[in-house]
């Protein structure tokens, strides 16, 4: 007799309502594949009455998220209403009952990942969460399994959708303020865009995908994180007249010795990368390691099917485990670099493309070049645009490898010049060597 | 105590090398993220004696490939020796033995999976096999767990690391032999490239591919194959003028009702597709799932070290099976739409590019385009290139939807027309739709 394996849903909002319909639809495909019979058996809303686009059998539907883990018949928990707190508790209380859970919320493993893993580890339950980074792209299944044999010494994600469509809007002509509203029409961002435009979401993912490359948990207030407010359609512009693109980019670098980079911040990418091209909503991930080389994963980052798709993916896996009474096989986190830590973002280095806005007048670029080199910062190009005119106008640098440090240092000088005008933009250079 | 298991290597050549290389330079990493130690117990060689560049404890060696199977010690097999003959041999009295084997084997898949499948099912050990298929890139796991609750819909590959290097020398300017003779000169192409440039070497891979997304067994001669050899540089040419590249391509796809398409053919893709900047030995693959809609997944498609990483990848999986008793967790194949059939190529559509030689002389297009009227394909741009004098001119055609039967048909008529001199070129074009 085919097993099933019952499942109790806690949050059927987008994504939630999703994994529905895909089970629905694809439920019986799934069972033939695992050799499993899915069924849920419990979902858990607030507002019961709400009307929804998908169908359950009727009794699944509670607003006690706690009926849904006490349930003996139910042996995995599907946690999908986002955020911190209820969340957390949602989670923790199954972990601690033993029971299973399948997670997309990254949020949540970012601030409170080791006590999740703790409780999963202590009861012998375990943590799944595929969906909670770049959703479709399986990420997470290939840093840990496909690429079990490889030390990852460089991984370059695009992680956040929204800003990465954001960006590109910006590059086909509309100014930041546009392009979010755009999002926004789109379903692409929240009435509040803060936490995807300051790149704080992108950075749980890359935190995440650091800690499972490197064996400890990396913390997100020790990722260096800028976002994309700052960014022009002009930078966009003289960084397209230069053969790069811009993108909101996470990075995890590791150098032979010491500590390792784990940031998130906007960087100038050659046009003709592969990552260069991925556009709109997508999410790609570049993944170097000692023995494949290079690889990237590409897919919708974001969105109710693609995340439902990683959350399917997810399912598939509890159910193998619950079916071969083995929950341990791959643990939700296996710390294996546990004296790891992070390089603080002074110490590591970038190269850079610089915009001031100078007077127009001659003797400018010699007292900023004579800044620069006292910081002991190479010049490799200076540009100055055609077709601007008025009391100040652009003036760009590209400027060669210097420690963060270093060039917060000499910005710092530049500022205080009498001849540069408002605030220099900045932005790293990455040219993936 | 740490578990170890012990492998056993059958074949130490350029895979087997990098293999042991590797898990030499990263074995203790592998042992801290999975838990268990890995130890080469054998390693079964054809000459002793040769020099290699790696290094194995003493008495490790051996030529008698079945005193590795039988080593009550070894818990593991991998087989690496390639060929159908004494590779099939090794993997099924392996298997019969209740020993799992981890394969980099295509072809002996492509032939004998089914065969080895049964092994493995009645004895209860399994066979992994993610070096099979696109070297480094990860895509059987992602196949078979990543999208488990989606259906493919559409799977495009390029999956011969070979002939995609030839067709990147052509398009800067070589000709089929000469690029041939530098992928020789390199180590990318064997001293016979049949294999490689007839397509059947990816045909393998693809029918393995399509095996694993649609649940039943494809076998080689159901999948249409033609290599690259016809191709020429003016054809790289001309494509590029319309704004294509052109790939070996493996096509999987599936309409709503009826067979599946499987086939391995030169196409013309859009030049701004994520699949036309896959180049040199890269691979690539393209799946569409219902749920989580276009993935991507790229790295080195062949080379000793991404197809070690990815046997590396399936010893990971092994050890865990091994240590958690599951061997069966995951089967090396599981039917699960066992009346699926392979369509005849005759039936499938596809839009094309065809090249004549014709006599400069007025008519001649009239005649080709009252043939292809006759045989109802429609007829979407013609050029006639500059620059081309003499007895006989080119004439290029790109041609609406039309059975492959019809185009055939149309093309029997077309050769016998006096105007049109030499075998006309034909490629079908893929638009991803």
């Amino acid at each position: 007799m085919t097993r099933t394996v019952n499942i109790g849903l806690v949050g059927a909002g987008t994504v939630g309502g999703g994994v529905l319909k895909a089970l629905r639809r694809n439920g019986a495909l799934m069972a033939s594949r695992l050799g499993v019979r899915l069924h849920i058996a419990q979902v858990a809303v607030r507002s019961p009455k709400k009307k929804r686009d998908f169908k359950v059998a009727k009794g699944v539907l509670t607003t006690n998220w706690k009926s849904v883990i006490n349930d003996p018949k139910i042996d995995l928990v599907v946690e999908l209403i986002g955020g911190t707190t209820i969340a957390k508790d949602v989670v923790l209380t199954a972990l601690k009952a033993g029971k299973s859970v399948v997670t997309a919320n990254k949020a949540l493993l970012a601030f409170h990942g080791e006590k999740l893993f703790a409780a999963a580890e202590k009861s012998g339950a375990n943590l799944y969460y595929e969906a909670s980074v770049a959703g479709g792209v399986p990420i997470i299944k290939v840093i840990r399994e496909a690429l079990v044999g490889n030390r990852v010494t460089h991984l370059y994600g695009i992680l956040n959708g929204t800003c990465n469509f954001i960006l590109t809007k910006m590059k086909e002509g509309l100014d930041f303020s546009a392009a979010v509203k755009l999002a926004q029409q789109q379903g692409y961002a929240e009435s509040d865009p803060s936490l995807d435009v300051d790149g704080h979401d992108a950075a749980h993912k890359v935190g995440i995908l650091a800690s499972l490359a490197h064996g400890f948990w990396v913390k997100p207030k020790e990722i260096y994180t800028e976002g994309i407010s700052h960014i022009t359609p002009l930078d966009l512009e003289f960084a397209g007249s230069l053969g790069y693109a811009i993108k909101l980019l996470g990075i995890v670098k590791k150098s032979k010795k010491g500590p390792l980079q784990v940031s998130m911040y906007p960087a100038l990418i050659p046009r003709d990368h592969v990552l260069a091209n991925v556009s709109d909503v997508y999410n790609g991930v570049l993944v170097r390691g000692d023995v494949v080389g290079d690889t990237l994963y590409y897919g919708q980052g974001a969105g109710r099917d693609a995340t439902a798709g990683a959350v399917l993916s997810d399912i598939g896996d509890a159910v193998l485990d619950l079916k071969h009474g083995s929950t341990d096989r791959l643990k939700a986190f296996t710390p294996h670099e546990s004296n790891g830590e992070v390089r603080p973002i002074g110490e590591t280095t970038a190269c850079y493309y610089m915009r001031l806005s100078v007077l127009d007048r001659p003797g400018v670029l010699a007292k900023v070049s004579a800044i620069l080199a006292k910081n002991k910062i190479g010049i490799s190009s200076v540009m100055q645009p055609e077709g601007h005119e008025g009391g100040s106008v652009p003036l760009i640098l590209m400027l060669h490898y210097a420690k963060n440090a270093a060039m917060a240092k000499a910005l710092k000088a530049i500022v205080k010049l009498s001849s540069v005008k408002t605030k220099p933009v900045l932005i790293r250079v990455e040219n993936f060597g």
